[in-house]
């Protein structure tokens, strides 16, 4: 097993930035199809670690990444926040004038409206990002651009028109870091996990209590269909603190005689956002 | 304004099938490109409703779902859940065995992987489903399927080679309907909410604390974060019963009374699952 890195998508996707932001730009890197593939390699150890979005995506994948944790065991090593950034590239020396129409991802071309408004430039929807500037790449177009990252428009040599085209700054999608190992704990650390509650009524406050009443700050909660089990959700949660503490593994253990299952996401160094006193 | 009912995506998007499921087959329908022009026809009362995925959805729309609730003030009409079966389409009388792959958007690839290895079928990822199935009947390929709805074989006038070919049986999409005005109370209600807490710990407890210590049930809830507040959450919320109910006004006052803000998405008609009693 080498230290090689997965994502999913093609070269130049935002998860290969949000790569290379945490794991610096030496590392060695396998771009995978489907996050059914990027689980698949580390389940394996054809590569150590794994990197995938998990809120915020563009690519709609952020359903499908619970339900893969869900299924597999790994643990979480790392958060990675990754300001998201767009860009107009486009092929053979063209002017922003000389397009007509634009290709991305549906939540890409939404969040540039104003910018595609403003230079009267109709979206059309591709399945990926990074696809719509290799797919332009491979055959240019006349009149044709593409939004993805600068990274893609680097790696396929085209012309970067505008960069940071986004209507909205502030643009954030949160990565987790996945691997096999407990990774060494952090000065500031967050604690995922998932459980399903016990029926009866006022479960779900009854588990939430068990950190709020301990000080243990949330900073994600999310109620999701569970698969293949009509009707009742499982819960995803985040909160501060690790599985050493003391605290932590009280407050543990008590959901455990609360909950009908807890799967632990695990603990891990998390990003100081300036936000950590506020909790949920 | 007709009743006219507007949907995102094309002529037999997932989306028109709910619509239809709902409203009927006489109903006036339209198209509506993206999400957002989608809430820019009801909010101008071009059309008298609209219908958006807002739950487990295919086309990666949820979160931008979420986001046009909070920027539009449209209200709740009712919840539709649609039993999601993919469909294998193609042209000009080709065989399953004449394939050699098949487009559809990445979600519904996966959501028929086992079907796909089992014929030896290479995915394609396309940026929408019915889309798949309208670029297949514009410019038919030899060796080339799609995966889309059965609605949009017959549609665009495709071969249907197999029916419910998804891996998962269990496999729905939560709805929302959406006007102006408050619609009539129903038998079995809920009440859809938009909140975000003040800067304390416990916060969210407390705030949960409302319903769940007046034996209001919650069905969902989600921590989101807020777009340009950085790393201040909003929480979806949805609970069971009508805020024209006593105890729900108690609940709901007293929630105003703890939060930074809350924003009413209405109380509507709700689908009975069997799962009512159970609550979160």
């Amino acid at each position: 097993m080498t230290d090689t890195v997965a994502f999913q998508g093609i070269h130049g996707a935002y998860s290969e930035q949000a790569l290379r932001q945490f794991f610096g730009n030496s590392v060695e890197v396998e771009p995978c199809e489907t996050l059914q593939d990027l689980f698949a390699v580390i389940q394996s150890r054809q590569v150590k670690y794994a990197i995938m979005p998990i809120e915020n995506a563009l690519a709609g994948a952020v359903s499908q990444a619970y339900e893969l944790l869900m299924d597999y065991d790994l643990l979480i090593q790392a958060e990675v926040y990754l300001h998201v950034h767009h860009a107009l590239v486009t092929t053979n020396g063209q002017k922003i004038e000389d397009l007509h129409s634009v290709r991305s991802h549906p939540q890409a071309l939404a969040q540039c409206d104003q910018f595609l408004r403003r230079h009267n430039l109709k979206p059309v929807p591709w399945y990926d990002t990074a696809g719509s500037a290799q797919d332009l790449a491979t055959n240019p177009m006349p009149g044709v651009g593409a939004i993805a990252s600068e990274l893609a428009g680097e790696l396929y040599k085209l012309d970067i028109l505008a960069t940071q085209i986004e209507d909205v700054t502030f643009n954030y999608t949160r990565f987790l870091v996945l691997g096999h190992d407990d990774p060494p704990k952090g000065e500031y650390n967050k604690t995922s996990l998932i459980f399903a509650t016990r029926h009866r009524p006022a479960a779900l406050y009854d588990c939430i209590g068990e950190f709020a009443t301990r000080g243990l700050n949330l900073t994600k909660i999310e109620s999701r269909p569970r698969r293949n089990r009509p009707w009742e959700p499982v819960f995803y949660l985040d909160f501060e603190g690790h599985w050493q503490d003391p605290v932590c593994q009280e407050a543990l253990a008590r959901l455990l005689q609360r909950a009908s299952f807890v799967k632990m996401l695990g603990s891990y160094p998390a990003v100081k956002t300036g936000n950590e006193t506020v909790g949920i």
